[in-house]
């Protein structure tokens, strides 16, 4: 297998974008990263597109060709990619494995997805499609009530974590202030996350992810590639991880911490010969507060039961020991579900690069991007250098 | 990279099942073809799922974990691929390619599709999502109303193949009626199909492919294992090609010849070192009559125009020269649209294999399958020698 690198990175403002279709969204982030490579759009020879949900948001499946001809890429190759949440990290995953085989020098991973337009129940009806609809979502069950239940049971194996959960809020609206693309434009306060409107006990909305409308795209090529034509910093893919569990929360062994997860970073630390302390900074999946709070234990970060504490010692804020969502994460930097894993590289990659001015953290040369879907039913994990 | 075998085939029925489920469909095929190949389930490292339109028809997404629950994988890796109603066979592409590449030694590949619980008007606007929705479904534009004016142009830069295309229609339930997992199980005769509903000039109900119910799965490996362990003849692919096209018909160079089938056919042949003649049979995407003509000429069995002389000289038939659609095609057998490709190799496997009962053809000794996704957007041609 070859050494892969991200050649150009590329993404949209995320938020409510009424006047932005689809195409809109994909040709301003395609065109960056194109643009961000340094190549012309001719030495693109496929195309990995991840979308979620349009099929059912937008009337709009077979996002590969649309894509393609959004983009002016001719007759190559295209495919689409989905699996919920994690969409976005299976595309570049990939992606990442054709160009390592041999089978494509130079790809494009692409993600988006427009949420904003329909209303609530159509958008939550749109979102519980990840869970098992037989079993899940026909007799009522959402995810937030989902991760309500994981966040109760997490409270009863090892302790109340409320005002942590509440802390994860505030470090991502932090953050986010400082991202141009963010969503969340606002800092919060824990106070207003423990007494916002209740959406499933103990989850308020201010624990809860965005509905956003964004895109994101990558090139991706060789390192050899990479280290010929680029003018910017080497960022080499260094470890990957991919790992599966039940699409029901029932049939899981565990709810409190996620079998998909440990497995997929497990694969990732491997490949790249690492463990989690050599990680400087991190785009955990926090679709909910709780979520991140077991994440962060279940990548290796922090004991486990610990994540609490760590969180509560500041950590994970930017000037922390091991900095979370410096982009502001899905809480602030918004959950375009497509688009979501490749914007989590975008901001690894802009952070290895030294380019995410006000937010850039010190110490950047290794970092990690984690991406689940559903209730952690697929996992995708990512290690980055940067040379 | 390393050569690929097709270790296990299954697929259910197709048809109206209302009383089967999407999972009960995949616990169906997918336990076939991991008893087919004679292995383990324990054995399977990774799972391709081919879905088009799930998220839609029957609000489920994220099928690779749902297909992994019900047949008991554990946490191996999913992934659920879409390209219209190309889908299953990019899932089977990205599954060979994964074994090619030294990433998983055996995987499966499967594909699933419910349609006939929703009503006409449902799944109309269901498939639409194949096309541009802004550009084209949005206003109007169906499938039938396109491939009519293919029929059209084709008629007009051509000649009239009205007759032919009704004979692609009678050859299909032919087949169809020889294959017991085919949706139609009548013959039909060229009156029938030329006075049947009218649904687009020329087209009438019996020139489009079905709504269909039903699942595919194939299990892959490496051809050296196969050789250790399969009892059946070694089904090796030998040839792959995956090309694109703009979504839109209106940007297209040509309509009557579809540019994505032409390049992944010289890709695919060219990585076989074989020409159109070494071709046994072919499965070849017949969504609607005129689509099959465009098709065996685009893939280099008869020359641009001729097509309709061929099938009018039987060449299609089991008996002819160049089998086509032994099956009975997405028009007889039925098209469940993200089982679509796999339940062709499905066919390939079992004709090289020597299993086709009744519709067996004599010579059987390297077959084709050729998937093509909405408006020969997306094109997928695999070539299979069995040994």
């Amino acid at each position: 297998m070859r050494s892969v690198s991200v050649l150009g990175i590329g993404e949209t403002k995320m938020g409510r974008w009424p006047e932005k279709s689809l195409r809109d969204l994909i040709k301003e982030a395609g065109t960056k990263a194109i643009q961000d490579a340094g190549i012309e759009k001719e030495s693109i020879q496929a195309l990995y597109m991840s979308n979620f949900n349009a099929s059912y948001l937008a009337y709009q499946a077979h996002m590969g060709p649309l894509a393609s001809e959004v983009l002016g890429l001719g007759n190559i190759p295209t495919i689409r990619i989905e699996g919920a949440c994690a969409s976005g990290s299976l595309a570049f995953r990939q992606g990442m494995m054709a160009v390592a085989s041999g089978m494509y020098d130079i790809v494009l991973v692409g993600g988006a997805e427009k949420m904003t337009h329909r209303n609530t129940e159509e958008v939550t009806t749109g979102i519980a499609s990840a869970m098992d609809f037989e079993l899940e979502a026909k007799v009522g069950i959402t995810f937030p009530s989902i991760f309500a239940m994981i966040a109760n049971r997490y409270f009863y194996e090892y302790r109340n974590v409320r005002e942590e959960m509440a802390l994860c809020a505030v470090n991502a609206h932090h953050n986010g202030s400082l991202n141009p693309d963010a969503q969340m434009q606002k800092e919060i306060t824990v106070e207003k996350v423990k007494t916002g409107f209740p959406i499933a006990y103990p989850l308020t909305v201010f624990d809860c992810s965005l509905v956003t409308d964004g895109a994101a795209f990558l090139v991706l090529t060789t390192t050899e590639i990479a280290k010929k034509i680029s003018k910017k910093r080497i960022i080499e893919v260094v470890g990957s991880g991919h790992a599966g569990d039940t699409i029901t929360i029932g049939a899981k062994k565990s709810i409190t911490g996620f079998a998909s997860t440990q497995l997929a970073a497990k694969q990732a630390y491997e490949m790249a010969g690492m463990k989690p302390a050599d990680i400087d900074l991190c785009e955990v999946h926090d679709c909910f507060t709780i979520t991140q709070i077991v994440n962060i234990e279940d990548l290796g970060f922090f004991e486990k039961g610990k994540g609490g504490d760590a969180v509560a010692e500041g950590k994970i804020a930017l000037t922390g020991s091991k900095p979370i969502n410096t982009s502001g994460g899905l809480k602030a930097k918004g959950h375009p579900i497509g688009a979501t894993g490749i914007s989590q590289i975008y901001e690894i990659v802009t952070q290895l690069r030294g380019e995410a001015g006000p937010r850039q953290i010190k110490k950047a040369d290794i970092g990690m991007n984690h991406n689940i879907g559903g209730t952690a039913a697929t996992c995708v994990v990512n290690i980055f250098k940067g040379w």
